[in-house]
């Protein structure tokens, strides 16, 4: 089989949707802590306003520091930011970022109601983000939101995220993170969408990514690592969770998606315990147990040594 | 593909290893809201000893009970009952069950530590069960435990493993669960084990057993059902866990495999909203939140609207 990589987006899609917000200094660490357990493509932080998401502030700085890291630089981490718009390319840029995320959905209502958007309306603007950052030598993902469900308007038809995707490849993305921002999705409709999905994106260009709302993150990732999609997105210890989906509980946990990987043979280069650890320390700063299971059983297991 | 069964286990193994005793109006009003939601299999009590095992304490007068309700009755309900030995199955014969389940292990250590036997000892008093049992009529299940690893002894030889399903299936067991008592499978070692236990079980005989300890337990199941096993235990609200297993999280959560199910097209005669409220009865009872996934969401999704 293929390998495989992970996108860790903890520090990002995980803090974003904390009720605290960690500061600079826990943040930096969980990121450093993260490439120590063999991570190597990290979405640190978010362009965006932080009077809207105050746990994203400062991100700048954040990522600044992170890309002067001479040990992240030696250990080859890819770092990533999101951006909503060229102002937010601006300042990823002048932090030294080369790659950065644009996230339209797939879903009307979600659109309007996340971005203050039109679909059509936020694929102009990540348009206009490929082009400028393609101009700078940046690399661009495409998240697809609501690609599996939407909260407002139930069912996405598949037609409609493949419309999306068309659009955000033609605009230049190096990679589709087709997403259930929700939790949603279960494997019978990961094989329909993927079926569709295939036969139009470039092998190797698309990413999925899972919320575990419902427990069936894991095995969405199974019918589509047979499927033949090889990268997914996960969150240290599951942190997270959707402002828009009541109960969610968080994206995908990477020790659980990692203990999986572990006994497929995948991801052998992850450390599960180094893991463990990473999420350890963001536990403490953001005061609630993490809902990864794998995590937990790891920290039980530790606890009774 | 084939029907595919669920064995709801919430009343057994489920309050069994809650640490608050539910009385026996609790336990007969939960498996009647879960034949209500639909299920069809439910084990209900066990006849071991109250001083050890205090929450299965009255086993006795609940499955009478449940075996003369008539709207079980007219369903179809299939009810069971754990037993250890001939003693437990006079109790379960007296009360009017019609089918009881042994439980040897497949590995030493917890046989001894469990059960106070050794594998061999277990086999012994299992096929003195199975032959009573026959001899009245009454089928018997054999939950195969420590199938995928041992608390004490950590791996376990599938060739142990295949040795425990052969001699309880020549004992006359009409049915093996093949148990994940600690919730370390993953999904590559499930199909390692399929790939040997198949082709030695008479299709139709093999159930599975997945406790959700590191997340796995429906990505097994994925990989079960495309290997041809259709029966599967869950226990509502992923009651449960296992003293044995540090950080155990409960079985595999009936909810989450249903609506994981019926997003495959199986498992439709089982009413999701019913099963919720099954658990969401039985959560009052033991006093802390279930951690199954998709009740959660279910329950949050409630209150919202």
């Amino acid at each position: 089989m293929a390998a495989v990589s992970i996108v860790e987006l903890g520090p990002r899609d995980g803090l974003q949707n904390e009720a605290i917000a960690v500061d600079l200094a826990g943040r930096t660490a969980f990121v450093r802590a993260l490439a120590g357990a063999g991570l190597r493509r990290i979405e640190a932080g978010a362009f965006v306003r932080p009077d809207r998401v105050p746990q994203m502030a400062g991100s700048d700085q954040l990522c600044a520091g992170l890309v002067g890291d001479t040990s992240l630089q030696a250990a080859g981490v890819r770092l990533s930011a999101l951006v909503p718009n060229l102002k937010g390319l601006e300042r990823a840029a002048a932090a030294g970022l080369r790659e950065v995320a644009v996230f339209p959905a797939a879903s009307e209502t979600f659109s309007r109601q996340n971005l203050n958007q039109s679909v059509g309306e936020a694929l102009v603007a990540a348009r206009e983000v490929c082009t400028e950052a393609t101009r700078q030598g940046i690399a661009v993902r495409g998240y697809v939101s609501t690609a599996f469900g939407c909260p407002y308007e139930g069912d996405v038809p598949i037609a409609a995220v493949a419309r999306v995707c068309e659009a955000l490849l033609a605009a230049g993305v190096h990679e589709l993170a087709v997403s259930d921002t929700i939790g949603v999705a279960h494997p019978g409709q990961v094989r329909d969408v993927l079926a569709t999905l295939m036969p139009v994106v470039t092998p190797g260009r698309l990413a999925l990514h899972f919320h575990d709302t419902r427990g069936m993150a894991l095995a969405n990732v199974l019918v589509a690592l047979e499927a033949g999609v090889t990268t997914f997105d996960a969150c240290a210890g599951g942190l997270g969770g959707c402002p828009f989906a009541p109960g969610a509980t968080g994206n995908l946990a990477t020790e659980d998606l990692v203990y999986m990987l572990h006994g497929l043979g995948l991801a052998r280069e992850i450390d599960l315990d180094a893991l463990v650890g990473a999420s350890a320390g963001i536990e403490a700063a953001v005061g609630h147990p993490l809902p990864s299971r794998c995590y937990r059983a790891a920290r039980a297991v530790r606890r009774r040594a």
